[in-house]
């Protein structure tokens, strides 16, 4: 049987306000990345997360993103050393980790959010110190990476156990990376496509670009979005067209252990 | 000889802006309280303060504080649940935690900042939040309250390892509580003055209240003031009027150590 | 025939975050509060309201709150002085008045919202700041007021223009306030209550209180909330209802030039 | 007599913070540009900014920056639209223009802060928005640009008046923009060098470049900065010597009015 992880944005509130429908999300995905405070998210909206992704037997991620609530982390941030956000992470998880603590459960691994995510992607110093501090935040987080993007590349080099990610409702470009969103056909709309799209993906082992090119790699996870109107209905539309055709969905953890030779995080990887 | 600590707030900068002396404070204190971001302090300010702290042999604590960065956490704030507080203790403790770590140190104590920790010391709900905070976040943090207040019975009952802490430069009342800045007489500005106060009150084993009267007390440490035109000069006339008569300054672990029977922080204290 | 405004607070996003359904509110009040990114609100969502509401027919206000994103305006935050305050409103309502200015509309109103709200109708001195901020921003503003508060009190001293409300969905104590919303009782869920409740109050030109006392008051306006759900079903129905029963909604200014010796805003009313 | 004003960033706080000695610059400056809440200040700043101001006879402007407290509007924030930007630009200067007015002074003019600043020199849609955002704030508002930017365009298209200004302790690039501060010798730190920098650019009527090209510019302005080291000694000797050569210190008001053909800032002008 084939595994794989779908994972989540959730806990995006923040005071008054919150977005998405986490508790219809909580229902469908393996695995959940709460935002931490710096572009969404706040204690309580944490806390509660944590609390309802463990009821449903969801497991938990820290989702750092850029320190700008203002713009959902969604601005390109230009100006900070990679040293700087190295420590926004490192922060951003801690507080993570003691509330998590605080009620039983434990922060399993990190994605990065938004502009932080898309910049880290392309850029191998920030890379770097993205994989940098969640080493430092805990040798065990698993680093979740789009496969083939400096993030990746920076995994390894810290010898990091990583879970390679493809977007359900998005389209590739040649470089492996997502086309754009204001470019025509750049989001997947339709759950049977984007079902089609993840299960094609998934057998050939390799990502799909629009242009036909096929880019090999291993895919542990399945990202979908919340925050969106029919986000849960398509997840969910996704979730059984996977499972109907013997994908069974499971947490990063599993995903991972259940690999012929698990990636070790010990030092012994570090370059 | 006497033992005690001397503590004072650092690393209250925020972004571009900074407040205080901290290289010179640093210099004379055994203990730095730093703010963790919610009042005050960003992850760049914080990571830099621990190893400032390091560097000169002073132990750190996490200063948590209300989410209120432009009041400074001085404005008190009515209408938050004690339990939501308690969630926003936790996540500034272990953002501080996680810095620590990163960089081989370790969180020894928490003290509440301004509003919040003066309404902690009269609030009992409000206190035992914060003692099951603390406890959460480390069942090895050592709890820094002024002895005879609310926070002094919520560590108790929570079986905190606590530190009794008097003020250098502030006058007292019979609640054992500060008189208020704004009243006369409130504020000692004279470094003589301070350090006979302060003798005082060790000698004694005693707060000394304004009115004459004594509250028998367990003096474990002092706080001196980092923020304000001569607390450099002030704190350093201190510690050596204090080194004078026979005080020795060591951080809190070495004062809690030194004590004949310690208090035990395991779960035969909780309430 | 009876006039009487209805009004509602609206605008009240943030970034990537919105609150409560705005353009089914404005279809059905005559006059917009809008957040002035104090407690609520941004420039772009400001300026987005402002069109919508002229777009609507809608009369426009400022409602300037306390300087507290994460409370969302509701947290009652002690330890500031009614001077400071009082630029806290001229700035917010002027950042609104140049926004409005820059598409051609105009500020009509003010009012004070959550717990801003509710101390400066307890607190006289906090009253007078808000009118004084007021009176400041704009000569010819209409302060919002709660018939017998402190704030219209306030208002009349400084010579403004004033629109007395009344809440539609709350009960009253017998000080001319709402009862607390925790309070079993305190908030009317069923539309055709609310308007009864409404109807007899405009009839008797008295707050009906919850003891069956009254309070003789001019009333000039009805507050209807826009961010419980069923709030625009229930501002629809009351909207209905009163107009059923005679009552035309009109805009603030209407209402005032409707009355028969309207309110003079010059220096002569000044205490 | 030659007149040229000497403008500095002034009231660079927020809450318990400050930055830079206002006081000392308010006596050597001619205009000062007040943060406006985004990236630096308050609205209790901005008060007594505008109040010390008008007591040394110093004209105020605003100085809108990105919504950036956390970078001090330094980091370069991409993904906004100018259209976005337009609106924050007339947020604040509006919440400015109504502190002044609150105290019967004037705000004049309107320079851009920090990245937003760089950004809109090279950027002509940015710069046509910031220009869109002070005309709507106000038809007579002064725009302070850079010789040659985008920003001057923009102010020449919408019809605006203009200061054009030059940096007294700053290398240009042979762009006519300012030599990145991170590079050798971008910055001047002797008086006496900085003097004679900007006596050979009035001299000239041009922008001296490292290279040793010129560019011809018209140069109303000087800009001195308050929030380094030794700033305050530095304009001092700026203002001495600029004065001993037979240079009066002038607001940008009289600066204007002092050209043989001001230019219009009607309707006319506009592209």
């Amino acid at each position: 049987m084939r595994l794989i992880d779908l994972n989540c944005d959730l806990g995006e509130g923040f005071g008054a306000y919150s977005i998405g429908d986490d508790a219809g999300m909580l229902r469908i995905v393996s695995s959940a990345n709460i935002a931490c405070g710096f572009h969404a998210g706040d204690p309580l909206t944490m806390h509660r997360t944590i609390g309802d992704a463990a009821a449903n037997g969801v497991e938990i991620g820290a989702h750092p993103g850029f320190f700008d609530l203002y713009g959902f982390g969604r601005r390109a941030i230009r100006g900070e050393r990679p040293a700087d956000i190295e420590k926004q992470i490192i922060y951003q998880v801690g507080a993570l980790q003691a509330l998590a603590r605080s009620v039983g459960q434990e922060v399993r691994h990190v994605k990065t959010h938004g502009a932080l995510g898309n910049m880290a992607a392309e850029d191998q110093d920030l890379a770097d110190a993205v994989a940098r501090a969640i080493r430092a935040a805990g040798r065990d987080l698993i680093f979740v990476v789009m496969p083939g993007m400096a993030t990746e590349r920076a995994g390894d080099r810290m010898g990091l156990a990583m879970i390679r990610e493809i977007y359900a409702d998005r389209a590739y470009a040649d470089s492996g990376n997502l086309v754009p969103r204001n470019v025509e056909g750049a989001v997947i709309h339709d759950a049977g496509q984007a079902t089609s799209h993840v299960m094609g993906m998934i057998d050939d082992g390799a990502i799909r670009c629009r242009s036909g090119m096929r880019i090999p790699a291993t895919i542990d996870s399945i990202c979908v979005h919340g925050d969106t109107p029919g986000a849960v209905a398509l997840a969910a539309a996704l979730r059984t067209g996977l499972e109907a055709r013997g994908v069974a969905i499971r947490p990063m953890a599993d995903i991972l252990a259940s690999r012929p030779d698990p990636q070790p995080a010990g030092p012994g990887r570090v370059a």
